[in-house]
């Protein structure tokens, strides 16, 4: 049986030592962030995650999903544990008071995000996916819209959904056919059918909100033509019935306990949010916050994968140390004596903690981004946000596969074997990279759209910090030598090879965007090891700190730093073949006969 | 629903023109295994997977394996597959006429389990154990227990397994803890619980040869006081029941078709196989083929992955090309433009076909281990097969997750979706990183046994070719150019890198086991993107020697030539980071307290 404790030691140094996560409480509307307040609203969150959640994971996995006759149920206990996450106020932490939210900053929500995938991402799915419809009401639907529904999508009684995908169209949603057409009272009638559609269908709560997008009678071709609407299972008016169906639940290779709907419009009721014919530019205002929510169902995977790989390496005993036995009152060593299996275990912390600094750093500056009263403070953000995004969507749910994997490697066979509950992290795991934008496209996204993007402009906002922190970290390792000295030749080499392969992208890329195409996906990667890195760089400065005074956690902050070593030692070395990779070009891909494969 | 086509195209060009397979008919008793021969019964075995075996893959996945009180049922269909497979003479195909078998390499039986392993890996296994039983017996036992086993294993109507693993031990067989006491008329009472037992029971056979590995009363501990045994389900000479039961079977992420049980022995009747004591070594003559073998089940799923995502890439349309549209007629192209899906398909094939190669020597090099009359010839490809095995277990295991990935990657969400059949190919594949030695034991066997063995004499069995094959080579594309001019710079360069890192290893390693054991990975696979390098500077050459004369398939010679191309561009620059991960070292490794993990 898998065990889970939330990392709050960690995340209390990332927020509190490494990220200043504290200032938010400077800003308009967010005086509860102080590190006091935001402490108690952890313990809580805890131990809800702890005791509530992580205990139906496994079961629910079991037990997935049911449907009969267009209804769904979620596996046993999914109820009762909703209700206490409801009545906790845990969906509407981050959402606006106005409507009953506690208005606390994203950032908060990022660290329940990852504390609640930890536990169970199934059960995650079913607030996460409301967070998403709340977002693209209260951010575009007009007051009366927003008065029905945000009170009961912030505390829980309803739950909303986001209907993108059509069995024809996933990542190209200009191909979507759902039609709308206007109805007597300002109303629309849609009709249509989606599939993927997450909680589209379940018995958690009261009512469920569609978001869909739609094409208007007179809407252009393509994606310029979406329009995105309210759908409500049940009309707010009465709680009448609306013609929204459930058609039936896919059976998928993992994230069982959640339901994959295909939801059927047949003349449905809806209301326009937003403009007509502006659907998409609306779907892009909530991304920001719905990928970088992925990239932390990718950081909860890791972490309680890391969790257990850690007590299964330290209670098997295998093999003795190639150095000598080291537990000779034990019939063989533990593991956690073989350096393959410390290895093992090493990338895996050093992947997840670096990735959540990284993913923290970025929800920190989405609240910069709306909450600062200077605009160029917000401007900045802006750009790193959506700069970084596509990064953290695509690297920490790559990682979260391969740390997922790795744990699976550490149990051996026993890791293969569904009772023990590693497995279900690596098949829960394998969503992240596919659902939310392939993690491919968010690449082109990174290299056709951040980083073309007014000459470079969103990159600055990642290269000048860390090129003004290198200035003054060389300075400091070059007179007094000091913590970061070891590690900078590391990060310099690396930060050069992402300059050296960002000018080739870009200039290869501008002559001929195949170029830039073939070369995306290695350049996010590549991009992502050196952020990651300077994360590990900026803990590696906090924790050095913290030691030189006297204090009573040194153990913490000098694993800090040994985990720092590992992953300038063995994981940044990655970029040498990346940048090698995206020299070679583009012409191998493009030669290559399509009937010749 | 997937599909499935043997690649006999591509398997016909390792053999005839890259690894000058036909040469093995000249070998005493191998007659058969001229060109013809062996076309004649490829094109048998194609028709068997294809019709026989792949349609029952998918379903068989669905319904798993079932066991109730001591009986366990295959999936529907599984029964009459196997009389089909035994009656078409496939379980004995490489074995010795004395007892039934055809007698033909085991190169062509490599073939065969590629072949079996696209189709359906879970059936694999029951022949698949059974062969390792054969092995076993064949090897080690006496005249009298081969005439009472050996035809029936060959011809199928009695299957094997092989009974290693216990709760307490898997990789350690030291610990072993099932005891064999001497009874009566020179047979054995064996008593334990063996776990994780393929093909442990099942409905498939009249009978089943458990092959046990057990400790004496006089054993000595560890690893040195197994001995291995025979224990039929059924007693042969009147087939009563023997005190062997299966206690459950475990239920697993993949090869949900593959009975994995719990035997029980309790005072069982055995006999013994080999010495007494000398358990281990009877195990390790068999374990080269065991591990070609998991090895070509990685190989098999990759080939098939490749396959379907090649069709889904064709098939979906999403998007436009980035260089203007490609299909005006469609509502979109289909996604086999996209550069990145170029280069997601590519690396699926370049690894496929360069393992297909790699594996495919290797097999070849054990029937001239066994059968040249040559002694030395025979030494020395003894020490080739023991050196590559490891490489190509592991190597081809990590190689086939990684494409079978790419193939749910290129399927998206759909991929995730049971239905679609592909990420069936990741769970199944996942079990390969893992039994027969899991891939960092396949590590520590490559560093600390085959690269140390009387100093280096099994590496000479790689590098010696390999520097021969670049003397010539070089001096060719030096005076006339020709096709691998542009392929050796990578190729040398990488070459180098694997000189440099045995270095590294040896000397580092002589000091300090650690540091061998800490490299061991990554130096496994710098080694495999080497020889898997190898094959491509071969099969570029054949390639080429082909296109230069008139031929009618020259869009295959070309594929071949442009496939390597990506591979010397996108794939061997691996070996650069591996390089500097071996570099940095055992001390970040064992310097982390296992406390702090």
């Amino acid at each position: 049986m898998p065990v889970y404790k939330a990392p709050l030691e960690d995340i209390r140094f990332v927020l509190n030592e490494v990220i200043d996560a504290p200032a938010l409480a400077a800003l308009p509307g967010y005086a509860d962030a102080t590190a006091d307040g935001v402490d108690t609203i952890l313990d809580a969150a805890a131990q809800v995650c702890e005791e509530v959640l992580f205990p139906l994971n496994q079961p629910g996995d079991a037990e997935g999903c049911t449907f009969d006759n267009g209804a769904v149920k979620t596996p046993a206990g999914f109820k009762d544990a909703y209700q206490i996450f409801r009545e906790g106020g845990w969906s509407g932490l981050s959402c606006n008071p106005e409507f009953g939210g506690q208005g606390l900053p994203v950032l908060l929500n990022c660290v329940i995000d990852e504390l609640v995938s930890s536990a169970n991402m199934s059960f995650g799915m079913y607030p996460g996916l409301s967070h998403g419809a709340y977002n693209a009401i209260e951010k575009h639907a007009t007051d009366e819209l927003k008065k029905i529904y945000l009170p009961k999508l912030v505390d829980g009684t309803w739950t909303g959904t986001m209907c993108l995908t059509e069995p024809q169209c996933g990542t190209d949603l200009g191909l979507i056919r759902t039609k709308a057409e206007a109805g007597a009272d300002g109303s629309w009638k849609i009709t249509g059918t989606k599939i993927f559609i997450s909680a589209g269908e379940h018995d958690l709560s009261e009512n469920i909100i569609h978001l869909v997008l739609a094409r208007l009678p007179d809407a252009p071709a393509g994606i310029k033509g979406m329009s995105l609407f309210v759908v409500p299972k049940f009309m707010p008016a009465d709680m009448s019935r609306n013609a929204v169906a459930c058609g039936s639940i896919e059976h998928k290779m993992g994230i069982k306990a959640s339901a994959t709907c295909v939801i059927n419009f047949d003349n449905a009721t809806g209301w326009l949010v937003g403009k007509p014919h502006k659907g998409m530019s609306a779907m892009f205002t909530m991304m920001n916050e719905a990928r970088l929510a992925v990239g932390l169902q990718g950081l909860g995977l890791a972490e309680v994968a890391y969790q257990n790989a850690v007590v299964y390496a330290k209670e098997r005993l295998q093999m003795r140390s190639l150095t000598g036995v080291k537990f000779p009152e034990k019939p063989a060593d533990p593991i956690i004596v073989h350096p393959d299996v410390r290895r093992n275990l090493l990338t895996m912390r050093a992947l997840t903690e670096g990735c959540r600094a990284l993913a923290f750093w970025v929800g920190r500056e989405i609240d910069i981004e709306t909450k600062h009263p200077d605009e160029k403070v917000r401007a900045d953000a802006s750009d790193f946000v959506a700069l970084m995004i596509p990064i953290i969507k695509s690297f920490l749910t790559d990682a979260s596969f391969e740390v997922t994997n790795l744990a699976v490697q550490i149990y051996g066979g026993h890791g293969y074997i569904r009772e023990h509950g590693v497995e279900q992290y690596v098949r829960d795991a394998r969503i992240t990279q596919i659902y939310e934008g392939a993690n491919g496209i968010q690449a082109l996204d990174l290299v056709g759209r951040k980083m073309a993007e007014d000459y470079g402009r969103l990159m600055r906002q990642f290269f000048h910090p860390v090129a003004d922190f290198l200035a003054t970290e060389k300075d400091i390792a070059e007179k007094e030598g000091g913590a970061l000295a070891e590690f900078l030749p590391y990060f310099m080499s690396a930060f050069g090879k992402l300059q050296m392969s960002t000018l080739t992208v870009a200039t290869r890329g501008f002559g001929n965007p195949d170029e830039a195409g073939a070369a995306a996906s290695d350049y996010l990667k590549l991009f992502a090891y050196v952020a990651v890195g300077f994360m590990w760089l900026k803990m590696a400065k906090a924790a050095a700190e913290k030691l030189a005074v006297a204090n009573d956690r040194a153990p913490f902050y000098e694993a800090k730093l040994k985990t720092a070593r590992f992953y300038f030692g063995r994981i940044m070395p990655q970029v040498n073949a990346l940048n090698l990779a995206i020299l070679s070009g583009a012409k191998p891909l493009m030669d290559f006969p399509a009937e010749s494969f």
